[in-house]
């Protein structure tokens, strides 16, 4: 776990995991690299363990009584294409929030261009908050859907979920939330929010590898398989199974990434993800209060003292956020993300949709040292840019 | 590398690994487990480049002039579902063989059932092999697409790709080769045999592991993205990036997962496919003399001699195909997969719809000693069995 850069780039991919995830994936692939669930000889059995062991504890973490009601998947985005176009029906009426990442706002978008479903976005504030009773006004009879992102990748911002999945419950359209900035940050208990469906990737907050997510599917939610292939179950069945999760999980599964996962896993439940959010809350208010003294710099997202998740990220009057991101790279090993970050949206909100931000996004390993790191090596670049 | 049982399940996912899989993967999770493409920072320029290397090693592999003709995915399946729904349009044709896996046969039958698509199940003789004028007969003026699996996952029986190539594009229908079981194993040059979309897994004859996956697409074939969203290119668009791979690779990339294929695949060039497929037929060969001479077995497949992969299917009469697995598995340690295989329709075409099979694969790591153990205990089970 050699840290040869300050990474701050979180909110892509976190870094470092916890050391337990690299022995397991490696120990998968040594010891039961079979395949699950097609065999019923020993290594295909210590597979299919491993990855029940890892559902459990992504339902127990998420609040999910029946772990079967969790399908895995390669990624957050294959989750979200799941959820939302196996859900969703030709000219049905969708809601989503001003602040979407391009994997909800794509698949939202090519369901209007080929089913015409009706999309409305909700605008939200600069700092990408949403108002419950315009959210409420946006509701039709003929309204399928409503996704929100539980935390917005740029702006940090938390959503209050449980307002939203009790407004949902109330008129009957089932909720889905992105879960990819929040899943193992942020608690969220599917049952007391009111989710119906929860995307969540494996490799951000939940410490796992890449090329691990899932959907968490409500019981009474019936989604039309997205994959379709075989299972090992019901092989003579020209339809996909209708049992859980083989429904929704075709094809030979990640199990060296689920093995990963399921350490990831086990490090948030240990810690517990209270604890997790208020040591991450404490350091970005730390990396606030440092930039905010620098001149020219504007904070983007809630304000110093209001709830976030671990995204720090700013704009420097005159200069442009690519720059910064070279320069911080190359000049002090500081791995932050400049750009669009994949929501063009969240940019249009924050008044970022031509300058683009720079992005920082710390985890649970990021120390006070690197925090300070930081924000002198940004005071330095901005001195540098005035004179 | 130790290997605890005796594994003759290479069909479902090849084990044991070169060791370079494991070490590249731990090396990824450690060093560059960074979201490629989406920061310019150094650890995400580090995974773009190991997944770039990846790309080159199978472009080389397979005959591919341009890397980026190829979509990694997390699966065949998933490889083959993007290949299918991206391509088949409402009330067009398809022709597949008579021995797919439910991986192709599922989603042709759910186009079939949603889209009106009309399917050919192309006739095999028992042993998986099909007749290159009976497949000419079936083609017509809306026939949209050829599905063909290379080899049998059942039978082992491997297709004549250069003449069904030659045949497709006399008529100008594309060509989909589902070579689940033979990329690694067998050659396969996609411009030599006229292959226009070629799905391969990265856990079978690659080495790679499990999650891993990948479909090339011929420059002139444009397909309806399967999976929407973040792609860390032109993120401002609401459709998908038209620039390739990026169109076909939404969300973030399973970059431990390609890094340890880039080393399968790095140990397949070196050792060479040829000498593979000849290892390997040698070591079926060796099964099929031994199982030959046990009284009561049906081999299925191509006879003695004829060219195969590395599969050996078996019935044995009076007994029941997951009966003699479970003994394989308790008594002698040695893993085989009985039951369906996810393709019915091979059973079908075998004659073993109502019994199922005894699969037997083996791999390049497979040893002389291994084959003589597992011989002689079917021996033992069959003799066992009449007493």
């Amino acid at each position: 776990m050699t840290k040869p850069v300050l990474y701050f780039d979180n909110a892509a991919s976190s870094w470092p995991k916890p050391p337990e995830v690299g022995e397991a994936m490696l120990r998968s692939i040594h010891e039961h690299a079979a395949n699950p669930g097609r065999g019923s000889h020993r290594m295909a059995v210590q597979a299919s363990r491993v990855i029940f062991e890892t559902r459990k504890q992504a339902a127990k973490l998420f609040g999910i009584k029946n772990p079967n009601d969790i399908a895995f998947s390669s990624s957050t985005t294959e989750a979200l294409n799941l959820a939302i176009k196996g859900l969703v029906k030709e000219g049905e009426h969708v809601i989503c929030t001003g602040v979407e990442h391009n994997s909800v706002r794509r698949p939202l978008e090519f369901l209007k261009r080929t089913q015409k479903v009706q999309l409305t976005y909700l605008e939200t504030d600069s700092s990408g908050m949403i108002n419950i009773d315009q959210l409420k006004d946006c509701i039709r009879k003929e309204t399928a859907l409503v996704v929100v992102n539980h935390s917005s990748n740029l702006l940090g911002s938390i959503l209050p979920l449980e307002d939203i999945g009790q407004l949902c419950r109330e008129h009957g359209v089932p909720l889905l939330v992105d879960a990819a900035q929040s899943a193992g940050t942020v608690p969220i208990h599917v049952e007391r929010f009111g989710i119906d469906l929860l995307a969540f990737p494996g490799h951000k907050g939940l410490l796992g590898p890449q090329g691990t997510g899932g959907l968490y599917i409500h019981p009474r939610i019936e989604l039309e398989p997205y994959l379709h292939g075989g299972t090992g179950s019901q092989s003579e069945a020209i339809d996909q199974p209708t049992v859980r999760p083989d429904r929704y999980e075709a094809g030979t599964p990640n199990t060296p990434g689920l093995a990963g996962l399921n350490e990831g896993l086990k490090f948030v439940l240990k810690t517990g993800v209270e604890n997790i959010h208020a040591k991450e809350w404490k350091q970005t208010q730390r990396i606030m209060e440092g930039l905010e003294s620098i001149r020219g710099i504007r904070l983007l997202g809630p304000a110093l003292g209001k709830d976030r998740t671990g995204i720090v990220s700013f704009v420097l009057a005159g200069m442009d956020a690519s720059e910064i991101a070279f320069i911080l790279d190359q000049h002090y090993g500081i791995a932050v993300r400049a750009g669009y970050h994949c929501t063009p949206l969240a940019h249009a909100t924050a008044g970022t949709a031509q300058t683009g931000a720079v992005r920082t996004s710390l985890g649970y390993y990021t120390s006070d040292d690197e925090v300070d790191a930081l924000v002198e090596a940004v005071a330095e670049i901005a001195e540098s840019a005035i004179l």
